[in-house]
């Protein structure tokens, strides 16, 4: 397998951009990521997304896009894997330049929800979740990761307040972010008088969804040219797990297996342990999930999640920050963008460019991106030379 | 580039499969893949499918089948590109094994479109086409082919009956195949008194849609022992091309550049020429895709692809057989399956397991899908040892 780089990232401010068409944001974050990467030309594009067939009428997204961007006759498709299709569609471009097949590869992530009524989207989302036995029974997104919260916090003994700090340290962050959707930090009391959505589940425990996109560029890591200024950003390791769609048929729903599997799988391809890794974009769709993430990627002891974020330890200054650019709670959550958003953001770490939250020498960061109440996750570790 | 074989493969019936759900569809031809290739895991599922988001209420399909199979914790992820999602599903299994990434991987490709009412299906199929200047004026995928057609027939001075052999050779092999929706052979009265659909389209030029999946396991073809009985088929070559997605702004509706593209780097990847490939399974969704798809890959000059069907050399026994099991039009078209139904087809073709239409010493054989009206079009050309 041939090893690859990030050449060039692109992207839009997650937002409600009533202005912009998807092909639009897709177009603008595709267009930066070759500029930064010096380019005119790609081979192939790989779209991630989740519901534009629902959301916006539109599906063939790979042609669409291509078309659109001026990579006419280039090889374009869309990926999905629900939250995680930014992601998907990152390794499936991956794969193709790994393999050989492509030398130039663009992903991109993009959603455009306010397409989308409010409650058509609250159904389109569940359609991630297992439609039989989950949402028909009218169970959403939000009151899924409610059962898991309120089932974690009677078994480790956690109360509503120990999830403060995932929210306070993303939108901390999110403020020095020009491409988040909120940009002001959040004080205890605000988390604390949220309104709740799905108890035990208030509004700073969601992360809030919106449009936007991300794309970034990949190259063989041979092709670079050294001595250009710019750090290569390699991508070390990309795995990627499943379990059960359903959370009733999984063995645990308090333990992300997907997340264990796909980050053990990503730290052997790189060659390193947790304790290697200087950030760690995780999936915080719901600061339950940033727990459950932590945990399963080894940064802390099973249930003990919230104790790492008490300490402080997940700020850019701790021991493993996360959500380094506002993550999903305050750079906003637009689903089928948000695994390429995440990547777009490591690699700014990585290249020193994380301007207000920047991680001191960070070398090593990690990406995760979650489909579904934990039942696809994807794992990516990129490296700084 | 490791070179890929498959090692097994499995299908469903195209049918209106009212008692099947989508995920027993695609279980049942995943199943049948992996028992035919004598395999009891995989590492990776790729699903390709165009409208289960809408049409089933149910996105997030490799997980949910990769669930649902058995294939807990494999990778998996859904693939779409209109109705060449199953072949954009193929290739994208086909780079994650070439890659070296992963041994085992399957591609399904499944459609299950009775769940949704027929309006509904026209409007979702719609969405292959570009919403802003095509589908949101009106323009079905029928009306789309409808335009086409006409052009040719002004420019090349074909009439309608000249179109009838296509439709008459898909349903004379599909009459030899358990697996296809239409069983019985058409006549020339048939045709030609079939009802108009979308002037010049009768029913009889169009392929039907239906319910299905059909599925591959793929393999390094190094890993394949010989002397097993079963010949070994290899993926000689892969290519995926696009062109505009709106027919308005494609340089020549009538000449498919995708199509071109994909098949002249295929064709160089294998080493071969369309004078070497001795069947070829092509896109026949509609009678004029047929022409023009033997005109961009080489086998018919420009606006005679009509002429090669009229002196019979379409049908098994004929110079370049086309639709050898029935094809999108007696085969049916689950749209996101069909491009997989290909691959199983050239492969049974190629073992020699082709009762009935078996094309004799068939050693080629080529699959190429097309997404919207020629906007995306992938080929492979597998070649038995």
């Amino acid at each position: 397998m041939r090893e690859v780089a990030v050449l060039g990232i692109g992207q839009t401010k997650v937002d409600e951009h009533w202005d912009r068409s998807l092909r639009e944001l897709a177009g603008d974050a595709v267009l930066a990521a070759m500029y930064d990467a010096g380019i005119t030309v790609a081979e192939g594009l790989f779209v991630g997304n989740m519901m534009s067939g629902s959301a916006n009428h539109q599906q063939h997204l790979g042609a669409y896009i291509a078309d659109w961007v001026g990579l006419r006759y280039a090889e374009a498709l869309h990926v999905e894997a629900a939250c995680s299709s930014g992601s998907a569609a990152f390794r499936a471009a991956l794969m193709a330049v790994a393999s050989g097949a492509l030398d130039v590869a663009i992903a991109v992530g993009v959603e455009k929800m306010t397409d989308s009524p409010g409650a058509e989207i609250t159904a389109e989302l569940a359609t991630a979740a297992d439609y039989d036995w989950e949402a028909s029974q009218g169970l959403s997104f939000v009151a899924l990761n409610a059962l898991i919260m309120r089932r974690y916090m009677h078994e480790y003994g956690w109360e509503r307040d120990h999830f403060a700090p995932f929210s306070i340290n993303a939108h901390a962050n999110g403020a020095h972010n020009p491409y988040a959707r909120f940009q002001a930090p959040i004080s205890e009391a605000a988390y604390r008088n949220a309104p709740m959505v799905a108890e035990p589940i208030n509004l700073m425990d969601a992360s809030a969804i919106g449009d936007g996109a991300a794309a970034v560029v990949l190259v063989p890591a041979e092709k670079i040219r050294s001595g250009g200024g710019k750090k290569i950003i390699r991508v070390a390791g990309s795995a990627a797990a499943t379990d059960s769609i359903a959370i009733h048929h999984r063995r645990d729903a308090l333990w992300l297996s997907a997340a264990e599997r796909s980050a053990k799988q990503a730290y052997a391809q790189a060659g390193i342990g947790p304790e290697d890794v200087d950030l760690f974009e995780a999936h915080d769709a719901f600061t339950i999930m940033a727990a459950l993430s932590l945990e399963a990627c080894g940064f802390a002891e099973r249930g003990q999640g919230p104790r790492l974020a008490l300490e402080g330890q997940i700020r850019p200054d701790g021991r493993i920050p996360i959500a380094t650019r506002g993550g999903l709670k305050a750079r906003g959550h637009p689903v089928g963008a948000t695994g390429v958003y995440q990547i777009v953001e490591v690699v700014q770490q990585l290249r020193g460019e994380a301007a207000g939250t920047q991680v001191d020498g960070a070398r090593i960061g990690m990406a995760q991106n979650i489909g579904g109440s934990g039942s696809n996750i994807i794992t990516h570790i990129l490296r700084a030379d």
